[in-house]
């Protein structure tokens, strides 16, 4: 290996020191910069990060408009008073709240918060553009970025001072219809991980001591990610009647009572790309499956001298086939690197499939595909390589999404007292279930030796614990138990 | 005229009272709400807008990304230092820059713009990422907020503490290269305004004086308002050599000679909105070309009890087949309110384009097409109804034109002296053309006594006092003219 390959490959373990090995694909494979000095927490979304995000935002944001949830956009700042008039909100965020109190040369009368959440600006307005049953439910819904000064360790997308997100905010005349406006919203995130990610997530909902403020019930998608920790990877609240208790959100239902509104939120933020790089990537670099890959497909000629002409125009011909199809595809014809450094490179950016194209396949009318994840190497025809390129893509797909499976399938432990619950964990990490009274009380003989925490407990529906007379009772407090917990450590 | 019209319906006129009939479309038709108590200055871009900004969006990142434009994501926060490092900025923009000076419940150690505009974050970074000529050109662009605490006067989109806008920098090997780039975006600035807001535009450059702060030559688009006013529509800055050196864009040439690189940027932002609000817009309200309109067409059914239903079932089959054409239609079929009701209601809210469809229609195969802007009705055959469609989509986008065009082909004037310019000025609006000598000081004489200014001047090629030996001398000052000025009172 040359200096130069050195240089450009990954050389941190992704078993063995996962965090340095996660910031040295970002950095080589060139998704983000660290912000400048003075805004240490703060990152530079480069080109090939934002381009995923960019499809993502394209995919979310279909569903969400095709059930009828319409893009707005409201301020960046809320003044102070705003943010206090519900006081969850003001308690749960007031500690990392960036405050703007100087403008245009002078010191303002109230200080501005940077959102860090828009529900205290948006309600307001929701306020005024419900009267009737008639105007629910109403949906809004904004693609922004909200700053949340996290006073712990940062890392590039996983925990920024800023982050891209989007939030939804809607109002709804019955708490059923906020219910299923949250469990709608859930189930899209559900989607964006499992089919476009290829990442499972288990859905569920935080315990009561770990909700939104303000929400009577705060939903979750949790992922799993490979050092077994388990990341927030995007939630939907049930805001129940407080939001709209705060900011009157009030209408006038079919026999003409004022009634008031129920009122959900939900978000998905950019974290989805530091799970999805952590989830895939190796210790050649980023791995992307192809529906979020800025490249699809690069097409690698190898040539000699007497054979150049030939390779050359073969492998045009077929990166212009696929390009007339729509597919996202690179051709590599730079004179002066090698194929070998090529397949580095590409290995490193993350592009799902390779084409190599040499005087052999050129010869018998042929191609030869690798798939990125595992490097396995397929022979196939040339003709038609449209749909045999969409076929490898729906493999790299399918091989990416059956690993992470089962993967989050081995993870799930139980565990029926403390020392087990702890022992587990400090063994195998990934995820421990145990019979749970509900009681924030008894997460914390957990949370506190070992810093895991109840991430997760299933709907009920989904939860046998959640039937009366099961006869089980709680790991640590020996009380009736009411749910199961997840316990794991988190991002 | 019921009381419910009267408070649906635009209440100001368009010709005499240009500000308030403004704020009443924007309002009425659900464009935007004012910000929060406190907040003036601010809006609230509501879904109807903001659907108008996601296809001029669309449109531009499309051109954007033909072009070589990657998107990227920059902190919406700048170390004071780091703005204090290109002069002309920092004493451009000081004076409107909102501060971010507590976060996290303590006192920052430096205060954080947030950002007006961010040469002074990104330019850093490029200088990172350029090492080689092989680097160049490097274009970055990004979809973001801005914050500028103006103090006169704001409007909804026309005038705003912050607002919605892309910004692009790049950095090229030669000066020609950044002009090259400059005259790119400056030309993808005019068709988004001709070809997809039926808004033609005048293109030119910014007096020396008004340039944007450190630029070398500032391109602008003007479009002219109805009111006589001009307002700066799009803006493309060649930044020379000033931004690279301040921030250290070096690169090594061919022979491996260390180089300074020459940098440009340029914006288009939510004042796109306004513009086109105003220009097309009447006493009815909105009016929008079908390449941005929300809903293009709206089928309205008129029937009495005894034809509702076939006539119910023809006009779904016509909205069907528009829906699956990728039309954006509506089908009006609301109980309870009269097709005169209905028909103020979309006109009101700018729909292009209204199908009537009452039981004459259904019985002879027909559609009855009502134009938005002029209310020109026409009988069409139901068969081929979405080529019919698009046809008179295409109509009303070439009325729209062409009434704005004519408009501005009559607003120009030539003047040759003091008296001249401001009497025009003052008894047409529009532009007033005048050679001039390019000194700030004859502005002055324009500006003092009626808030004129010169808001733009052709560019060389297009000037024929930019040639020598003309002969023609300043308006102001009889010394030799250099250019022709553009007089016109803005935004």
């Amino acid at each position: 290996m040359s200096d130069d390959d050195q240089e450009l490959g990954i050389t941190e373990s992704k078993s063995h020191n996962t965090g340095e090995w996660y910031a040295e694909v970002v950095q080589k494979a060139g998704l983000a910069d660290y912000g400048p000095e003075g805004m240490s927490g703060f990152i530079v979304t480069r080109p090939r990060a934002y381009a995923v995000w960019e499809r993502l935002q394209g995919f979310l944001d279909a569903k969400f408009k095709d059930t009828g949830v319409q893009n707005a956009y409201f301020p960046l700042f809320i003044p102070e008073s705003y943010l206090e008039r519900e006081k969850d909100i003001v308690e749960g965020f007031d500690p990392e709240v960036a405050w703007v109190t100087e403008a245009g040369n002078k010191e303002l009368e109230e200080r501005l918060a940077v959102r860090p959440t828009s529900e205290s600006i948006i309600t307001p307005y929701i306020s005024q553009w419900v009267r009737s049953h008639r105007d629910l439910p109403l949906r809004v819904n904004q693609w922004c970025s909200v700053v949340r000064w996290e006073a712990t360790e940062t890392k590039p997308f996983f925990r920024t001072k800023e982050f891209l997100w989007q939030e939804g905010h809607t109002a709804h005349a019955t708490h059923e219809g906020a219910w299923e406006e949250t469990m709608t919203r859930l189930d899209q995130y559900a989607s964006v991980y499992e089919d476009l990610l290829a990442m499972p997530v288990l859905k569920g909902q935080k315990p009561d001591h770990d909700k939104f403020p303000g929400a009577e019930t705060t939903t979750t998608v949790e992922a799993l990610m490979p050092d077994g920790k388990s990341v927030q990877a995007g939630t939907s609240h049930h805001l129940g009647q407080s939001f709209a208790e705060a900011f009157d959100i009030t209408f006038s239902d079919e026999d003409e009572e004022e009634r008031i509104a129920h009122t959900t939120s939900w978000g998905l933020s950019w974290r989805a790309l530091g799970a999805l790089i952590m989830t895939h990537s190796d210790e050649q670099g980023l791995v992307l499956p192809p529906g979020v890959a800025p490249e699809q497909v690069v097409v690698v000629p190898i040539w000699q001298e007497d054979t150049k002409d030939e390779v050359l125009e073969y492998a045009e011909g077929v990166a212009d086939d696929l390009d007339d199809a729509g597919i996202r595809v690179e051709l590599d014809d730079r004179d002066g690197r090698n194929p070998g450094f090529k397949f580095n490179e590409h290995e490193l950016n993350g592009v799902p499939l390779r084409i190599e194209i040499g005087p052999h396949e050129v010869e018998d009318g042929e191609l030869t595909l690798v798939h990125r994840p595992d490097g396995e190497s397929v022979v196939e025809d040339r003709e038609g390589v449209v749909a045999t390129v969409q076929d490898h893509f729906d493999e790299v797909y399918a091989k990416l999404y059956a690993t992470a499976e089962e993967t989050l399938d081995g993870a799930v432990r139980e565990a029926d007292d403390r020392a087990d619950i702890l022992g587990t964990l400090g063994q195998h990490g990934g995820y421990v279930t145990a019979p749970w009274c509900g009681d924030e009380a008894c997460e914390e003989p957990i949370k506190e030796p070992m810093a895991a925490e109840i991430v997760m407990v299933p709907f009920e529906d989904d939860d046998p614990l959640a039937e009366a007379d099961h006869g089980e009772t709680c790991a640590i407090c020996d009380d009736d138990a009411e749910r199961t917990a997840y316990f794991a450590k988190s991002y």
